[in-house]
């Protein structure tokens, strides 16, 4: 099963059923209007969602027109982005100069959830000098997750995964960062690749409560990176348990990897720019690569070793936004 | 205009304006069933509003039943707190033993919105050792501020202002603190006192975009603070642009001041918990005073010169959460 959302003037769009080739599709029908009402009643949409599925193997459906296409969640009222990726806390230390962060616990931040960008949205910043970078992330959406659940109860609650681009402002993270707040002006909105999809629709690429496939990274054309998902230090299930650990998670609620990173970065490349230039500094002592200009692109798609593209692209423009003038 | 929120059994509940002396309302209709709904819609929704109270100060209205106020939000796309009392902060750093934070810009994380508790709910924690605190602040509510706002154009787009009480989670926030990614954990859903405000409606206590009312806090019946919340370092005005300067605001975004917090605090005392600690561990080189326990109350309302309460009254007690077998 893959669910996309297709865009119909409403915030939430409207929520479909995908073939395996993405090419039709099949509305998910007036009682699941769009994803956000389908994760919260998931015991019944599941089956309605499964059947339409069977359909478009079938051959039905209706000619999908990439175009229309939203982040499968356009919003959500959650989003609870965690940095599970050893390799990249490493690295961000040298690129932030910071010290090591001591904590046995996963990371997490709460971030932007009231919009996600569609994978091919152009992605507007107010200014080029904040640095900017992509995060190639993969995600869970959940149901509703009850306060002091456990890591192993938790991974009953994981229902859909996706592909994120967690936006990142490099000049400004560190300075929020020293404040022990967190990140607010450093973590514009998010964007989704097109597709959310089961756990057990990955397959192999559904491991240890891990996306283990890789997630290739092109910027301006130029292939950056393809590290794996598999090499979480906490599985999404442990992430989920964290996040619930004092709070309820209201169904809907996306938690994050954080940028996928190997230690194998050397031969796989990276997910970001920031941790590029800090591979340049151990190099080099100083970083050569800038980070994103107006225009520049950015492509990720998660690969299985079978070729398959489970989430399909992002592939989105940075654009200038056009900011309101002063009164 | 006072503007409150009844159970009708959705997350949203119904929207409903209130007379003058919280004995009447009337629904704002169907039109404008949530008060979410309202701010999304707020150029025209003010006018139908303002209609209402007029009937109502003409004597109109059903009587209210303060058992059935919810938050007037009971959830909104976004929260983000602010901490623009000073002296809150220093006092802070002297109950978590932490270094002074170093920054020219206004405080502030990103907070779970999913849901706000309604003033009289029982609220519940999962363990009492994390340290429950109260906090009470003062919050505004926006329409759509687009990114790149000015402070001097961002007083406009403030349609509403709240009381709000921050819970917070004392013997974790300093770990996750020491993080840099602020707080999860620490920072479970808050609870809003009964009545949201157009800033006008306050008069006197709307004063340089800042609320300039003493909010009175007792604790298990016994007066704890009240201390005035025109003493923000930095007004909301500077705050929602602050929050608007990377990211576009959604409608219903809530901006909150941080817990209030007076130079004077020897004689207003203090709004939560941990500042009264920190003045014992000046005073007496240790805490004496324990957090709260199952069981205890706390009640916050903020009060004009006149003896006006404009937002009513919170008054809670914390409750043992039931939280789930492991399977």
């Amino acid at each position: 099963m893959r669910l996309a959302t297709l865009r119909n003037g409403t915030p939430d769009g409207q929520l479909v059923v995908v073939c395996a080739a993405a090419a039709r599709y099949l509305p998910a029908g007036p009682a699941l209007p769009n994803l956000l009402t389908a994760i919260e009643n998931w015991g019944s949409a599941e089956a309605t969602l499964a059947a339409l599925s069977s359909e478009l193997a079938d051959g039905a459906g209706l000619p999908l027109d990439p175009a229309q296409l939203a982040a499968p969640l356009p919003r959500s009222w959650q989003w609870l982005d965690g940095s599970a990726f050893g390799t990249h806390g490493d690295l961000m230390q040298v690129a932030f100069n910071m010290p090591p962060i001591e904590t046995d616990l996963p990371l997490m931040y709460q971030g932007m959830s009231d919009r996600f960008y569609g994978p091919t949205d152009p992605v507007p910043f107010a200014d080029p000098a904040h640095g900017i970078d992509f995060e190639g992330e993969f995600g869970v959406i959940v149901d509703a997750v009850p306060m002091g659940t456990s890591a192993r109860d938790a991974a009953a609650h994981i229902k859909l995964v996706v592909q994120i681009n967690d936006w990142s402002l490099r000049t400004l993270a560190p300075i929020e960062m020293k404040t022990g707040f967190g990140w607010v002006q450093a973590k514009p909105a998010c964007s989704m690749a097109p597709f959310a999809v089961p756990p057990a629709a990955l397959g192999q690429g559904w491991h240890d409560n891990r996306v283990a496939l890789d997630l290739v990274v092109d910027w301006n054309g130029a292939p950056f990176g393809h590290a794996n998902g598999r090499a979480m230090d906490f599985s999404f299930a442990e992430l989920v348990a964290h996040a619930a650990r004092t709070r309820d998670l209201v169904a809907g609620t996306v938690i994050g990897s954080g940028t996928v990173s190997n230690p194998e970065y050397a031969s796989v490349g990276s997910s970001c720019i920031s941790e590029r230039r800090a591979i340049e500094i151990i190099a080099d002592g100083k970083p050569a690569t800038a980070f994103m200009a107006i225009g520049d692109h950015v492509r990720m798609e998660a690969r299985g070793a079978d070729g398959s593209t489970p989430f399909g692209a992002i592939d989105q423009q940075v654009v200038q936004a056009s900011l309101p003038a002063a009164s």
